[in-house]
């Protein structure tokens, strides 16, 4: 038993590790798009293989220690949530990429004055991604709740930046292939904050066991 | 033991039941796409409350058989798989509803000549979803590799898109609402291979014990 709970402790570490690697990935991703910051998008790319290799990692702990305790309730919940976590983790790894790949393409161009509606959304994106993880650290249903209106915000956010660049590429078609990348960059930060509602929406379960998803509209 | 064993096959067929539903949802969607068929569309809506009932349901019926029962090795892996197929399924049915959403904005246009690769992306995705679920009911290895080579195409074929309606707007900004809608079209059809994917992957996982993911590259 007390082998049990070390266990969960280690599962509970190697979470925290990949939450901060993530962590990095999304905050270098956004600095390289802000900043045009070259070495940052570097370091996106170098990290992808280690979240990936992790992702697999935490997956075979969890997995193993439910196949060789028979777990408590709570303890249950715990490993089930920490599987999804790890997965909406990885997914965010991914999606940094996605916004890095975007932003290398666009370097070397003018900054289209439509790009501050995105710095809004990547702060906000942030924020909740920030606020899933310390709610899952604290166990804490009041923050976790906060981040689902949030997600209300980034989606408003998201259909103005979209009429914006859809606006822009009609009156001046040459911004066209400029405009598509902020575009899939704008969709991927709305949906770096999708991921951060679903680790709310786990947390939730986790601390009062309520099932939230499916809440509002389509998360994809 | 006995009633273990009923219980897994019935997680086994309410998994099957969800699939069958969201294949409908995934082929409504692409005949609402194709043909501009507005009742297919409506029913692709209506299924999505289902869809995320079910995948709930599904959910409580897994954890609930990982709770009270010490599983074996390759139960425990049938019912990991199936939490995850299950929400795979899950957005599957959500991106049909994009698709939908996005066709009936369209609906009432002229179809663009660019249309032509976009049904090729559709009954390659899904073929693929097929093929991945008949490879998860039959435990079916070679068939599940087959889909892993038909992600790079379909991967090739969404590249091919992109450029094609790029250079449309390019030429003429009155197509770009038009091609945008397009565009979001065929990012929903990758990634619905990308699922099928997923699928493919975890009935690897499951038969071979095998960890292919992150085979190749970034799917988000």
């Amino acid at each position: 038993m007390r082998h049990f709970e070390e266990e969960l402790e280690n599962l509970r570490n190697r979470l925290l590790e990949m939450s901060g690697l993530v962590e990095d990935s999304v905050y270098r991703s956004i600095q390289s798009l802000i900043e045009k910051d070259e070495a940052a998008a570097q370091q996106v790319l170098q990290n992808e293989a280690r979240i990936n290799r992790m992702e697999i990692q935490i997956d075979e702990l969890a997995t193993s220690l439910l196949a060789r305790v028979q777990p408590m309730a709570t303890d249950l919940r715990f490993i089930t949530a920490a599987i999804k976590i790890n997965n909406d983790l990885e997914r965010m790894g991914d999606i940094s990429v996605n916004i890095v790949r975007r932003t290398l393409a666009l370097m070397g161009e003018p900054i289209s004055k439509v790009l501050v509606d995105i710095p809004h959304m990547a702060t906000l994106a942030q924020s909740m991604i920030r606020k899933s993880l310390d709610a899952f650290v604290r166990k804490d249903p009041e923050l976790a709740r906060s981040i689902l209106t949030s997600d209300d915000v980034i989606d408003q956010l998201r259909d103005s930046v979209y009429e914006e660049l859809i606006g822009l590429m009609e009156r001046d078609p040459t911004t066209v292939r400029q405009s598509i990348n902020l575009m899939f960059i704008a969709r991927a930060l709305e949906r770096l904050a999708d991921h951060a509602t679903n680790i709310a929406e786990d947390v939730l379960f986790l601390v009062e066991g309520v099932e939230v998803r499916h809440h509002a509209e389509v998360h994809e």
